[in-house]
């Protein structure tokens, strides 16, 4: 049995590893390379998940693993750590601070941990299912909005979503009170921190997702799929995410017409 | 006669006196007003401006200012000091880190030195005309780009554009090898440091743009309108921001179709 202060422990310690990587890298010219979905991948990227699984292969060798870079093992296991060591390469790339690591820890499917850490701003945001969320060690909240036409909204860019998804997003988002572009994983964290109320977004992958969900989850707010559906490793990659259930509840039925 | 380094010296001080307002109300519950601009504006943003003006008009009586929240005094002066307390101020009251006070210097109708001060992120970005560029007094060179489709292109959000010149963006951008959105100020930072090659905005003012301009022609870039002029007082609010003389040419023809 792994007590959740030691799941919180072993998180740390990946998110420190991954820091030591990857800020030994941010701003320095990068050997860039596109994979097929055409992310930019840096060397970065793989040396930081890399000494995060090297972690978790001595601490907890019986845990699975699913890595934005280096695949996923012992899916079967009854623990998972779903590492994305750097979530937004491109901000990444071009200099921006608003780079993340996210770690999340799937248990019997629920996400039961989740952290994003963002190193260049020294900020580590951390939920636990059951425990609450804090920034730093200091407790955050979602924010009680629960109306559309009150809502501050952001997503990471027009580009991410398809022509039809684009219209369902742009539909929702001009009826909010204030819309905002950019950011990448620092959404998830601002929803947390009571600072933004919606977060909408399409084409991600679970390492992207995961870790922020049990982020906002411990925060008090709601995140699944468009469907409503819990986020898990098989999602389609379209998550809503709101401050309040009734905020959510809004979202999902402005997406669906 | 003020030296170069009598005037990089009172912009510090303006700097850190706009910080210590702005840093002082960031991620605390703010009265937020909408003005006839919709742009959000804060207490802090008042706050801020008010403690640089009054550092100015100890140190500096003679010179004109230019602010966004208390308007203009002096523009007749030989030196104008182009004031934004807190540009970004959508950034701010969303907890985002990228919101900055930008400042600029203008003699003789030329930005002889402009600032970007990024206080949550501890990044001070300074430029001197035939001085060069620092960010923390590390020199900064804008990159070598000299080809759209090399060129990394940043802007704040759709929504600041009209249909004509959004159309004119969008062409333009999608030839990049990378369009990113958000950032408000921070994106000029990233053009001066040789991580953004070009930045192509509309809908801004004289203080919104003069601080940035000085900042990118001291780090070698090249500001202008969408028409090629130089930026002053009294420009439209559309500005293209370019990391060479080259690629500056292709965007300014791009965006003119």
């Amino acid at each position: 049995m792994t007590f959740p202060s030691d799941l919180l422990r072993h998180a740390h310690a990946l998110a420190d590893a991954a820091a030591a990587q990857s800020m030994a890298w941010f701003r320095q010219p990068l050997d860039i390379i596109t994979k097929a979905d055409e992310s930019p991948v840096t060397l970065a990227d793989r040396a930081a998940e890399t000494a995060m699984r090297e972690i978790l292969g001595r601490a907890l060798p019986a845990d699975g693993i699913y890595g934005e870079e280096h695949g996923a093992t012992q899916l079967d296991a009854g623990r998972i750590w779903v590492l994305d060591p750097i979530d937004g390469t491109r901000s990444f790339i071009t200099g921006s601070p608003l780079w993340g690591t996210l770690i999340g820890v799937l248990e019997g499917g629920r996400v039961t941990l989740g952290m994003v850490d963002m190193p260049v701003l020294g900020e580590r945001w951390v939920g636990q299912a059951g425990l609450g969320a804090t920034r730093n060690g200091l407790a955050v909240r979602a924010s009680a909005c629960t109306a559309i036409d009150q809502a501050r909204i952001v997503t990471t860019s027009p580009d991410i979503f398809n022509a039809a998804d684009w219209q369902a997003f742009d539909a929702l988002s001009r009826r909010c009170a204030m819309r905002r572009f950019g950011g990448d994983c620092y959404g998830y964290a601002q929803l947390a921190g009571g600072t933004i109320d919606l977060v909408v977004e399409t084409g991600l992958q679970p390492y992207d997702y995961l870790g922020p969900a049990g982020l906002i989850e411990a925060a008090g707010g709601v995140v699944t799929d468009w469907q409503g559906q819990p986020l898990g490793l098989q999602s389609d990659g379209r998550v809503v995410a709101a401050a309040t259930p009734e905020l959510h509840r809004q979202a999902l039925a402005a997406l669906a017409v």
